[in-house]
């Protein structure tokens, strides 16, 4: 689905490796993603699923990433480090998505405005989840590793958009500073964009 | 600390394969976690941490059982389990843990009531994510892998306690199964409890 930072995430990493796949559109605006052959797919009825093989199906973004990267250097070689990186993508699950990404999606796709009460209740640990990451990247370049990684990815994804869930990274350098190491890096492309009803 | 399903984790875990660990108590309840000396073991000021080696630390409850159980047969061999089995992790992380524990959390030690807003708002999601287990438990004895893994383990520890939650168990007769599978295992203790003031 364009403008999901979910599925937007596979794609980066597979860019970032040089590596082929093939995006299959599936419209969660219209009730796709809810259809029995949807279901078959991913019971849980959400985009982005993974066909790894004929018929074999894997849902959950962050779970694509690992079985996706898991033998590319953007995921490490050390335990503690692999730990760690998965650590970041937990937490981005738990407390990043869950105020950034629904927000935007309310912004976005809800009908929702900044005067929305869901907006509104989200607002403090949105800033809370940025405020971690920027106190994070005063000490270190990356997320969990030395170097970029699966991690990264993940949590690209809707911090480079926070701004369209009413987020303004305007008082957030160091996490600017990343977003630009991140889309600096050789094969990036960015987020597929859907179309939108005229303002 | 007592009561918390994520610090219980990974209880659960060595408990199950049989090796030692230490508790050390944090009560987050009264400011601990946000601690100078707490936080330079987790900036996120939250528990459980694992102390892998001596100065070394490791948050979030899902990466610490990878850490851990990454060896052990609750970790299966086939990447594409591995990737089932983190998937229901991140699932757990994203649409479980965010409506079940934290219902919980409120009624427990946040002073909320069943007619609360904040508990009100999250028993639809709550009910749709048992409903979700229920439906795959249909079909599979276990989370992502033909036998128990580390996927069960995250899953059990606020599962088994939804009830304190608001969410009763009493339609979900897969669900009540497996948790019986679970606590059956060799080696199982239950979640350790705190005082409660006295009702």
């Amino acid at each position: 689905m364009p403008d999901s930072g979910n599925c937007y995430k596979p794609c980066l990493l597979m860019d970032l490796l040089g590596r082929p796949y093939e995006w299959i559109e599936v419209d969660a605006l219209n009730g796709e993603t809810r259809g029995a052959e949807f279901l078959q797919k991913n019971p849980a009825g959400r985009v982005p699923v993974l066909e790894y093989a004929p018929g074999a199906y894997l849902p959950e973004s962050n779970a694509i990433l690992f079985f996706l990267g898991r033998d590319s250097e953007l995921w490490p070689e050390d335990p503690a480090e692999q730990a760690a990186v998965l650590g970041w993508m937990f937490w981005e699950q738990n407390s990043h998505e869950v105020w950034i990404a629904t927000s935007r999606f309310g912004l976005l796709f809800g009908g929702a405005t900044a005067a929305s009460e869901d907006i509104i209740r989200r607002r403090e640990p949105g800033l809370s989840a940025l405020t971690r990451m920027e106190e994070h990247l005063g000490g270190c370049s990356w997320f969990g590793a030395s170097s970029i990684s699966l991690a990264d990815i993940a949590l690209f994804a809707y911090t480079h958009v926070a701004g369209e869930g009413g987020f303004s990274l305007d008082g957030f350098p160091a996490v600017r500073s990343w977003l630009e190491r991140v889309a600096a890096r050789p094969g990036f492309r960015p987020m597929r964009r859907g179309k939108r009803p005229s303002a």
